[in-house]
C-alpha cells in the first residue's frame, strides 16, 4: 500500500486529526508532515494542492482539506 | 475498534472520497451513509454535528468535513 500524508501546522486541531486519523489507518503508512517544524516543506504541499492544513493526500492524490472554513463553533466541541 | 461514519449524499466528489478513504481504513470499521439514498438519517447526521458532505466522524466523535468550502477549481483537479 502507498502512503498517504497528512500535511499541518502542529496546533491543538491538527494534532487531535492526526491522532484520530492515525487510529483509523495503518500508522505505517500515514506520514505525518508537521510544516511548522519542517518549514522547507511548504512548497512540496503547495505543489500536491494543499491549500489549507489539516490536509489528507490520498495514495491516488486526491487532497482532502480537512475543516476547511471551519467556523470558531466547531471547534467549541472539540475537547482542545 | 469502534466505527468510523462517513455522511455523504452520492456525489461524484463524495464517492470518489468514499473509495479512496475505503482504501486507507480497515471497511469492515467504516459505515458508509448515503443521506440522498437515507434521508431519514439526515437528523442523525446533523445531531452529529455534520454541517457539510461529506463529512467523516471518527470513533471519539470529531467531525471531519471534507473540502468543505471546496472551489470549483479544486474539482478541476480531480478525476470525476
Amino acid at each position: 500500500m502507498e502512503h498517504a500524508k497528512l500535511y499541518h501546522i502542529g496546533c491543538a486541531q491538527c494534532v487531535i486529526t492526526e491522532k484520530e486519523l492515525a487510529s483509523l489507518m495503518d500508522s505505517d503508512h500515514l506520514d505525518v508532515i508537521n510544516l511548522s517544524e519542517e518549514r522547507s516543506r511548504v512548497e512540496e504541499a503547495i505543489m500536491h494542492g494543499v491549500k489549507s492544513v489539516p490536509a489528507l493526500i490520498t495514495p491516488n492524490g486526491l487532497v482532502l482539506h480537512l475543516n476547511a472554513g471551519m467556523q470558531t463553533d466547531d471547534l467549541a466541541g472539540v475537547a482542545l
